[in-house]
């Protein structure tokens, strides 16, 4: 069992399907997200002719990714409103990765399907999004359709909790139920936040666990950008 | 014009409509939010037999609450993903202020209208909230359908962000749009933490703008918290 | 107690709310709605390039105007039925008022949502709706967007019903509920019919009925365009 | 042509299908619609264990009714306005005829479903519907599932207009768009009115026009009774 | 009762409404289906610009067609599997009769709604809806909006199973509900296959019961298409 | 490249995921299918009390199978139509395979997720679905959740069809896109029909072809038998 200063054990495998610009699996201890980066010469309504570009996620669980078999969004006709929220995080992020200008009138949209879920997957569909939009990039620019490399940082994401009194890093499923507080810290690889999200609902917490928390996911980043790279 | 450090003037009104077992008109500058508080004998399916409460939360915009007119969610058959998000953490930052045992088993449902809006809806709707909800159970206990006040302690919000490198607290919509920064603190009255939520979607921010961002929120939360007093 | 020959006190604040191009704050005894009229320059397509205008109506309770919280429609994916019947009335009624070449190729949109309902919420809407409409005209005229005024008359409704066999002026709930008959009469300010909806589920009527509503409805509505000249 | 005082030849082919309880095609000109009346062992939430029936209506067209093809509601997911606007008439005004305790606690669906539109669909639905469910109380009887007949009184509909100046009775397709004014009059076999239903978009309409219309519909409904008999 | 090698009763009945381009109404047993083709001077958005037409069907049951009323599918926001299944199977086969070249840059809407359902709605909407294209194909001639006759085989269609182990021609419902297998069998009036579609759920079968349906099928089919010529 | 009387590649991986009753990978050629079976303690309203159980499937394609990014359904709020219709033949062919008495009164859903997408996703997703249930079925004995293999014989699925005159088994994305005609072919291993589905949208077919498809089916069949035994 890994300790609470510990992150899990996890793997990047880019290239994973072949259709989608960029494509990458993230096995993050049992967390498996296939994340997507597929590139369409279009742009939402606001920007177009502003030739700025755009970057958009999608956030979905596989009915069969938890142990407890999960009905399709569709068969309610209605969004899941964790996904929801999920998605508009991960897109928010993975936007302030990327200088528009430089992307030009295009849009990524980032597909983060959850092919198994053990508790971080809003954190592994980051990570494993901002690996999948630099395949993508790579790609645009090899075909010459961009020339200069539009990425101005890369973001990672990692939880961080209060368990039993005790910060700790990269909540699995388990400690993520019973985790008093749970923080979502989102920073680009030259230290900056780029998104903190944080609940206390079972209760609430003093500057002390804040600090603590933070200095966690700091660290647990250092790790976790080294092998993005 | 207000100063970087000020809060907007904020009027709360009690009792603005007369069915709901709680009901409060928060004016906070030209953000005007009806929040009620209506209370069932019932709760969502995980939560029966147990003897435990539950706080939900809605928010919506009417049509005509910004100066460009807004379709209704029912035109478009979809939930604003947007409000989905907003009335997801006012939920939360609800539940946290309340005792789900004492409460017993039944549910409040928060009703966040916006007839106006001008930045800080999810603040504001946070903040008039809990008032309603104070009212809700005060009519509660006084009708001794409940015999303790399940109330822990009472939650407010503020936004703060970072505007032309000047941390400010307070962000009306001019401020909100163009902020580099833009953070929800969410705290309870005896100075804790229940939810942070902030976004650095155009320029990555540093420790010393975080802690003078939550130094101003907290400063704020003191003041608004006269006021629902 | 009003009598039977009284309407309830009825109270119009003008520029409730300040975003949309007219708003009225329409106070019916109990019954409160907000009105606002909002400008979009277009049309629906089978308007298009003809010259002539639209004029359309929202009707919308919110969730808390009842003693008993009634969900959201979005919560159903369906538009109440009993709005949808509503709104059509207000539509038609509302566009008797304007003449359409006049108004130019656009479009207002008159949003009536219901902050409290004590019976007779369209014909408050209705009735409030024009005032909502005269304020967005003004605001065009004076604006010049349009050269002439294209109210060609102002519209109210009020209702009538049958109540233990007394013709009854202005119902509010308890009295709509148990009425025998249920009419809805909408007249310009010249004294001419627009549109006459009555229902009598529970127990059909003769002429007489028919007269002695009709009558009461027209000293009604004369007193109502006193207030809302 | 018709005369402005006559009514187009009316058809009603009773037991037209086999397996709703009652079964009529109603051939109103070239107004067709398929009225049939379904008994279901259940009634509505608010009627449980009340010993009290329904009577409830489904107004549909199909997609080739009109010369111009119409997408089914499905394609865009929501019911068309005006259907609801219409079933809801058409179920208030067949909900008339019938005394709910004699009914027994069942519900009527009368489904009309509109084969070929030439104008009047809303009357000839309640007119055709009347009778389908005349064909399956004598059903009810029969099987002896109720003992006494709930029908009270049985209903029909004419439409009325004022076409060019002049009342009209029973207006086509042409006729109905237009009218000055369009009044549905709804009445029951010994003259009394159930429901009226009037609108003059284009042109608001004197005590002597809605005088005569109403002359004019309860001749017309005279004869129609007659048919239905 | 008809012997297993039989046919029930067909009968088909010609512009039976007016507005279509094409209306039949087919009476095949006591299924029956109003089958109409409309056309529209538009085609699919892959389409555009090709020169190229498009056939397309939409099935629908009336909620009255069975002894069990069946909900619309509006009532549930969703389209009916089934139906989904089978207007695609009654697209791909009339699609199989046109030249589309010939057509031109049109669509056909065939509408099948059936009245009454007795077993074998897919096979009469089929040829039902030939009968219904051949119809507005006519109608196109004659008005000269096409100069050559897009069709280059009629089509029909007709169930073939095995009921108690004996190869059964055109199933009605009781027997298609006890089949061991279902096989619906569409072919061009040259006798070439357009479409197998088999289904043995309860008792997969061997080839000598696939060659006995597919024979008797084909003999059902010679006099069907003696009917619709 | 691979002859006409060929099969792809087929690699089948076992307990892919882990939280499903059974989890399998499919690879067929460039077509991957996460297939999982997932066994909840209820059945549909049908089988209550019935003692009998039920297998059914959903089928969906992540955005990012196929070159061009294809929409969630749930943004457009309606299951796509092929979607429908694919799951609806998994779910028949998968049945086939099941004793529902031995199987008792649970609801095994087969998820068939498809990563990647070149053709034949059908047919794998019914090979593949064969044996998460398998992996399933074994899980229950183990657990003594049922005593007795409700498995009768095992199904399996290929697609045949006629390329450029020349029958070919096994059609990937760019031969079934031209192919005259395109037959699925469901058999159980002791060489039985299960379901036929085949289509010839482009060239009918005469009795030759058919037989020669089927043969084909039937050799490649026997090989694929081999591969999930």
């Amino acid at each position: 069992m890994k300790k609470a200063n510990q992150l899990r054990k996890i793997e990047i495998i880019r290239d994973y399907t072949q259709y989608a610009a960029g494509s990458v699996l993230i096995k993050w201890g049992n967390t498996w997200v296939l994340c997507t980066a597929s590139v369409e010469e279009k742009v939402p309504p606001f920007l177009r002719d502003t030739g700025r570009g755009w970057v958009t996620a999608e956030y979905s669980m596989l009915p069969s990714c938890t142990p407890q078999r999960k009905d399709r969004d569709i068969k309610k006709l209605k969004m899941d409103a964790r996904s929801t929220e999920i998605q508009r995080l991960i897109g928010r992020a993975l936007r302030a990765s990327i200088d528009m200008a430089k992307l030009g009138e295009r849009q990524i949209t980032v597909d983060c399907d959850v092919l198994q879920a053990d508790g971080g997957t809003r954190c592994a569909s980051i990570t494993g999004g901002m690996v999948a939009i630099e395949l993508a990039v790579q790609r645009l620019l090899k075909n010459k359709v961009i020339s200069e490399n539009p990425i101005v940082h890369r973001v990672a994401a990692v939880s961080v909790g209060v368990c039993d009194g005790v910060p700790t890093l990269d909540l699995d499923y388990v400690h993520d139920s019973s985790a008093e507080v749970d923080l979502n810290v989102i920073m680009t690889d030259d230290g900056k936040f780029v998104e903190l999200q944080g609940c206390a609902e079972h209760k609430p917490f003093g500057d002390e666990h804040l600090m603590a928390m933070i200095s966690l996911a700091k660290k647990g980043l250092k790790q976790i950008f080294k092998l993005t790279r």
